[in-house]
């Protein structure tokens, strides 16, 4: 339509016509019998997009960061080891909020583009008692994605919690929670779970609800603490109304028809296509000539793609992009801020978005005068997204 | 309209249908130039609502409790007295906040529905060096609300910090924030303010922002820390983008929406209709014989209004109230809460909606037995809404 842009940035994402129409419905009562029965309903899909059929979901007013203090702020006591798995910017954040809550962090350091291997974590692993094992699923940073079931598994192998920052990725890449023995996977709504942004989202295993009930310490932030959340959600799941803050009304129930849309297509066919997007994105930008940030193939994320800008070409470019129809995002990794941008794919995208975006690519790219040849973009996705 | 129910809890509340209407927007970039603007305006407007011309604004995605961790975390060191007016539920919320912070809490005590005199307080102050008083503006668990100003001018005898809970109260009660020399005002979007739930509202004076840059020992909560919002604030409000966390975008779009239609009416006609809508409800029940749990009329909130169930009548009776076309809400504090029920009257409520509230009620009464003369709650409050 003549003068939409499509928001292909890492969140928010664009949203379908059914979760925005839930955002103007007039507001319920925290406590009408109506909305108790959707919190409910979307705290019980909550379990099942996580793949966490046991798992303790919690859905609170607040943006992402919010999201990861809810999860190192319940499992921290002070002098506890945690370890991180260093990815970028987030990876760098989810550090800061262990060590405000007491922890003795250590970083397994890698370059900006790349992180460590398995193996150089699992090593790590081994030269202290860590609680802790804090890994960014997708760096929306670098777009550098996490090896989060073999990480898992080489946690376990030392009794060490599992923390998952899938802000970037839950709903989007394949997060096996359960099976693959995650602690806790935390995001925000405005990522590919596809709803407006305010909410943070986790989900905690029954090992991580009896480290937080194990706690001797208080827990420090107040509004984070789960000993005022876990009643509040254990109620509306047995549908009943409990109070601590009044719940984010038009978010809860966006929130429970998207679940609802993400638990309709499936998470195996969901999974599948982030993948195979991400490789449409992927084969047309190379068609063009451009490289990517995260260092190796293996760990490219599927949420969103990092990209350099080539020679001559600058952050300008974006402003081009968004006029032909595509809003996509800067550079946001201190170490190299002006010297790429980012596109996210989470969501609902198809063929068609995809087509639409990397159009918009072309034509930006070449009003800012880089020298390709038209149309290679999108002949090269679209010979992805037509395979079966 | 038949089914319809009028939402007349103490929030959230019912929303303009302009709010509403922002609410369903396909989300805009927390970069876009738009966005950059309205959020920019909000946080202008923030300013004329709070009637603090010098004071800086805070709009963060969160519970009227994240606003209230908002304002402890950030001018609290452990060690600092503070001191409580108690006034019911929240008051005794806002003192574990402080604590959870660090602060040696004292309270000055008040039975339930009342809260201690001006001069009570001021002799509370002297006893030693309080670096903070904290005022729960309207309780909204009691129908109470505290003479902020004149606590304000004692706590300014002693050179104290005044920390006003305004969730129940900012925008529809008289506050005069930099007249009366408050330091933080606090609220959340669903109240007064005319929002859906989901964010965290506060303006703080440059006393208390130079409190907080004077701070010795960090602030203990990584997502109330105003270090990481202070710049984003000064950032959008110069309308440039800033990065901590995504802000809530639709909800901040219809926050400017609300504060434009807040100005519109104008603050000193917007604290006189509130203030006449309570004495209209609060006409109307008087005829039916019910009695108010605040124990004075000076202390009668303007906002919500909290009502003892008369003899052999019970919650049912809500039942009742809800089938005949409004929504009212149960009792909160913990001593009295099956004894009474709570009727919100804030926001764009007119004499329309009084009316029909009122017209309810008296319905809703009959309806469980109670005996009284039908229509005389809505022809005592057509009296005072008449008046002109």
């Amino acid at each position: 339509m003549k003068g939409k842009r499509l928001l292909m940035i890492p969140g928010p994402i664009e949203f379908t016509d059914e979760v925005l129409a839930e955002m103007s419905l007039p507001t319920l009562s925290h406590v009408d019998p109506q909305f108790i029965e959707e919190f409910g309903q979307a705290i019980e899909k909550m379990r099942k997009v996580w793949l966490a059929p046991n798992g303790q979901p919690f859905a609170v007013a607040g943006s992402g960061t919010l999201a990861m203090e809810l999860a190192a702020a319940n499992i921290t006591e002070p002098g506890d080891n945690v370890l991180i798995v260093h990815t970028g910017y987030f990876s760098d954040r989810m550090a800061d909020i262990f060590r405000l809550h007491g922890a003795n962090v250590d970083i397994v350091p890698s370059e900006v583009g790349d992180l460590p291997s398995v193996e150089v974590v699992r090593a790590a692993l081994t030269i202290k008692k860590y609680k802790i094992l804090s890994i960014t699923h997708v760096d929306t940073s670098t777009g550098v994605r996490a090896d989060v079931k073999n990480l898992a598994a080489a946690a376990h192998e030392t009794g060490t919690l599992v923390v998952v920052d899938g802000v970037c990725a839950v709903a989007g890449e394949e997060l096996r929670m359960e099976e693959w023995g995650v602690d806790i996977a935390l995001t925000a709504s405005q990522k590919a779970v596809g709803v407006p942004p305010g909410l943070a989202l986790l989900v905690a295993s029954s090992r991580a609800i009896d480290a937080f009930k194990a706690r001797k310490s208080p827990v420090r932030a107040y509004y984070c603490d789960w000993q005022y959340w876990l009643p509040v959600m254990e109620a509306y799941e047995a549908r009943k109304a409990a109070y601590f803050g009044t719940p984010p009304v038009n978010l809860v129930r966006a929130l429970n028809v998207s679940l609802g849309q993400i638990l309709s297509e499936g998470m195996d066919a969901r999974f599948a296509r982030h993948a195979k997007n991400a490789r449409a994105f992927r084969a047309g930008l190379t068609a063009m000539g451009v490289k990517f940030v995260p260092a190796r193939e293996e760990i490219y994320a599927n949420t969103l793609t990092a990209v350099w800008y080539p020679e001559g070409i600058d952050a300008s470019v974006l402003g081009y992009i968004a006029a032909e129809g595509a809003v996509l995002a800067g550079g946001l990794h201190p170490a190299i801020k002006t010297k790429y941008f980012r596109i996210g794919h989470m969501g609902m995208s198809d063929a068609s978005e995809i087509l639409a975006t990397l159009g918009a690519i072309e034509r930006g790219f070449a009003r800012a005068g880089y020298r390709f040849s038209p149309g290679s973009a999108v002949a090269a996705a679209q010979a992805v997204l037509a395979k079966g």
